[in-house]
């Protein structure tokens, strides 16, 4: 089958990536959309130095027997923001709908002797590839008609959404959103579809502004003109969001948040980055780190994006096919002409 | 009166220190002691650098009108850690107790156009000195005979109580203390009066690491030895206070701390830090910044002193006069001689 891999920083269209065969409880999905993500760009340009400071770390929970180490050299296979048709079951694999459905899943698979993640494999084959191995227990058949490209947006929308539930942010609470790439609007969709009130987002780039205020974003401001902060006028605690992921980023909203503030870090900045922890203690601030979702949250968010709580298409500015990967991948440098671009194998 | 004055980074003593007068409200005590902290050992060395930095800060909570800005070339009066003999009361103060009570005080001075704080200024006296006004609602008399020197011990106590409040410890959650200098003792003896089962402490000083067990602290290591993680034989989230405050410590923790863990920072770290946002990112953990203590927190913290929750005794390891407080300053650089040294004026 053809697929998009990373191959030594670089992208590449293969023929001939072996068809995948579905092992007890999984299924082949035939891929019709899947959304690039900020994480895929940073891996393709950083992905020795991800994977060194991985190393350095401990205390990460365990999730099964690994395989050889990731090779960079080789094919790498990439895509965890899909949707797809299933097209055949493996054994004791029993669903209530057939052949043609339209799922999506949480970005995994269950083994036998462990979990793989579907996000950068040399063997766990991804959404820019014509079918992938899923887990029929984790299958969600993609309801009320909801088209194949917004519902590969149940990922990315529920990133937003972890955040926001991490950050216990309550009626009656200011959110600030510094950043409206396709993380800072997917936490602005789910703060409005939890019901809050105030949501001030910053951008450089009135396209994303534009997209912001699309999504449920109060205020708008270009952050040359005006800091998130005076706009949102804030005399007490705010829940602010980090969706950057620059260095610099969270001094300065360590500098600038009022007393008592939680700061969620939803943005990965992979480098090593400065901060001054006096202002986080003369304040009192709070700073969570998030990552992810849980089935739970992937369940909501595509509930979200069918009933038409949170309409992503806007978002969605390019739909390319194999062959252009690559072309995407540098077009989403430029936040002015591009959000979020979905393959479509 | 006498007092000794922090003047352009010199300890000085002083025999014509304006005698305080009390204003409606207010009282004047007479100083038995009070504890040397390491913030006005860092303020003595760093002052200027504090300042500045606390400029380029924004969000912090207007407390009254403020005096001219605080020149460190002229007298600055220091210490926020004391106990006293009641001496003379305002107009429209009517307590319950007489001259001669032992009390303390929750450092703050309450004026009828603000507050302001008793910790280093120009012109509010600290408690490095024989008299300080203090503020007639805030006094706590000293109950069951708890000596002046270790009422004194009150609001270090504090600093401890107001961490592991603001941690959300609960019982069955393992917690790791790194540093036994002052904070840490007052966070370990905190953690036992709250019922936490196991706390995992480490510092590199025998002594340091013989006063958390008397503490409370059930493991103790030498982090050349062994690291606290380790000891603690977490394989879940644990909840982890840095009560060092230098540099390297904070991405050292998030480097090994568990998936989940929380981490308090409860020491003072007044220098940049560089942290990887890539551990916190990768291990959703929490980073909760904390200064002070509540009034609340403030009698509490006296009470689990007055009642034998915690003996603070062993921390004491020297009492001195007025004329040894720049002496003291000193000595305090050596934690196998020193943990907390009381001024007695």
């Amino acid at each position: 089958m053809r697929a998009a891999v990373l191959n030594s920083g670089e992208i590449l269209v293969r023929d001939d990536v072996p068809e995948p065969e579905p092992g007890p409880g999984q299924v082949v999905v035939q891929i019709k959309a899947c959304g690039i993500c900020g994480s895929d760009l940073h891996f393709a340009k950083h992905g020795a130095d991800m994977l060194a400071l991985g190393k350095q770390m401990e205390g990460m929970p365990q999730l099964g027997t690994r395989g050889p180490e990731l090779d960079l050299s080789q094919d790498v296979y990439l895509g965890h923001e899909f949707s797809g048709e299933l097209v055949e079951t493996g054994p004791g694999v029993d669903l209530p709908y057939g052949p043609g459905t339209l799922v999506t899943s949480f970005p995994i698979l269950l083994r036998p002797d462990g979990i793989d993640a579907i996000v950068y494999s040399n063997t766990v084959k991804g959404g820019y590839g014509e079918r992938v191995l899923l887990s029929a227990p984790l299958l969600l058949p993609v309801p009320n008609g909801l088209p194949a490209h917004l519902a590969a947006m149940t990922e990315p929308m529920a990133v937003g959404l972890h955040a926001v539930v991490k950050s216990h942010i309550a009626a009656g609470e200011k959110a600030v959103v510094l950043g409206c790439g396709p993380v800072g609007l997917a936490v602005i969709g789910a703060l409005k579809a939890r019901g809050i009130e105030q949501i001030v987002a910053a951008d450089f780039s009135p396209a994303r502004r534009e997209l912001a205020v699309g999504l449920g974003a109060t205020d708008v401001v270009d952050p040359r003109e005006e800091t998130a902060w005076s706009r949102a006028g804030a005399t007490g605690p705010v829940v602010a969001f980090e969706a950057i992921g620059v260095p610099g980023i969270l001094d300065d909203m360590m500098r600038l948040a009022p007393a008592g503030s939680r700061i969620v870090v939803v943005g990965v900045c992979m480098n090593p980055d400065t901060v001054n922890p006096y202002f986080g203690i003369s304040k009192e601030l709070n700073v969570q780190f998030v990552l992810g979702y849980t089935p739970e949250e992937f369940a909501e968010s595509l509930g979200n994006l069918a009933e038409g709580v949170i309409d992503a298409a806007p978002l969605v500015t390019a739909r390319v096919g194999l062959d252009r990967v690559a072309w995407a991948f540098d077009a989403l440098g430029n936040p002015e002409e591009h959000c979020k671009i979905i393959v479509e194998p």
